[in-house]
């Protein structure tokens, strides 16, 4: 699926990232994000070197500092595995302006995120949509976790490979993504399509609900279609960042099968 | 997908035990869920000895501490008599049993887990692993998240509903599930076969690596097929309780389909 670099990066999310993978990725990407890496003198994690290496084919500087510094930077309880990488903002993209975009396309795949509020969850499936190549990721900006270091690291860096949004108003934005030629999908439990009878060819915006309660009454009303993924034990359902990759790649299995 | 109950389940409380005859009853138990002793040094009380030899007889590690330990671990007015014990929150299957049953099937699926470090990540696995009814969830004694309140809790309760057993050695129960007749499913990010190309009926077992380095190489030497799951964007992996989901429902959408 063809993808556009992020666009409109209005507002600084992230600064700085930390945690061997996320800097490792940053590195990897060769997006030129990365600005500078500190690492923490005393015993390195194995794959530090990894990280000097990249850093220095990119020229990208590399300091080694007091562990004290990175601690006072990210603070005594994170898990910065004594590495810190101070990056270019990973930004907001502009709703209207992805929309916009995505107009024109016929074919497509974003998420719509009503809700989620644990950091983990929210970096876990930006990480996914990445990994899927998802055109978009909104989320709502009130009641809901934002780009925070917390999912930057969950994400593994994938914050600033994905266009994510923020939106005031969800049932707005599903309006407005039926106008730019969307269909809407819902997952919801207690619907009877399972989602891999569903057709997913063309241009689908799925929603995923919060933890505790699912995709709020008014906005699955709005839904083209809800889905579910089958369960087949006595647990009700699947965690929301698992249920976003199983439908993602069930989405992708048929796009690719199709092409 | 037929399933067994799980087996051999006593109730005990998790967390810590402490006290000669609650410690006792535990290990008398044979539920496999006393995972550590610790005992206190100085004096023992007279039946020491037959805790250490219950510990020795089931392989579960006693280790001599100063008393200080055990106090810290459960106050200073506790009457621990000297014993404290660490039990996971949900009891071990037998993997032995769990073998033998599963040899009389003609489908089955279960997961190996050679080394998954992060509790959240242990219980989403098995949660996903439960909602998708596997048969069984194997994982390794050591360098791996036991059952702990942590797993169970990121499990949603499903610890309690999956068998998950204990192996010494996940080489040797590859070999143990071959002769039950079980085909050996590695995930791999450089495998060539894209996991939803790979036919998924009969008897299957998934092996999901750690989340830094991936299945050992000796574990992936023993594996039938590899096979991954394909990427459309930069990172180059998905998290790892994401990607079991993926697999899982992946695999349960083509038995389901085939009758």
């Amino acid at each position: 699926m063809a993808r556009d670099r992020k666009t409109g990066q209005e507002e600084m999310a992230s600064g700085t990232l930390y945690g061997v993978m996320p800097v490792l990725e940053a590195l990897r990407s060769e997006s030129g994000r990365v600005e500078k890496v500190l690492i923490a003198e005393g015993k390195p994690h194995q794959r530090i070197r990894e990280i000097r290496a990249l850093a220095r084919e990119q020229g990208v500087p590399c300091r080694n500092v007091p562990r004290s510094v990175i601690e006072r930077a990210v603070g005594r309880e994170a898990n910065h595995q004594g590495v810190l990488a101070y990056a270019a903002s990973a930004g907001y993209a502009d709703a209207d302006d992805l929309i916009g975009k995505l107009a024109g396309k016929t074919a497509s795949l974003c998420l719509v995120l009503d809700g989620i509020e644990d950091p983990h969850n929210l970096g876990a499936i930006i990480r996914s949509a990445e990994c899927a190549g998802v055109d978009a990721v909104f989320v709502p900006e009130r009641r809901a976790a934002g780009l925070t270091d917390t999912v930057a690291k969950a994400s593994a860096g994938a914050v600033g490979f994905v266009n994510v949004a923020r939106v005031t108003n969800v049932n707005r934005l599903i309006d407005e993504l039926k106008e730019a030629g969307f269909w809407i999908a819902g997952a919801a439990g207690e619907a009877s399509l399972i989602h891999s009878d569903h057709d997913w060819k063309g241009k689908w915006a799925i929603v995923l609900g919060s933890e505790g309660s699912g995709i709020h009454k008014l906005t699955r009303e709005k839904c083209d279609v809800l889905v579910k993924i089958p369960l087949y034990g006595r647990i009700d359902s699947l965690n929301v960042s698992v249920a976003a990759g199983v439908l993602l790649f069930e989405a992708m299995r048929q796009r690719e099968a199709s092409g």
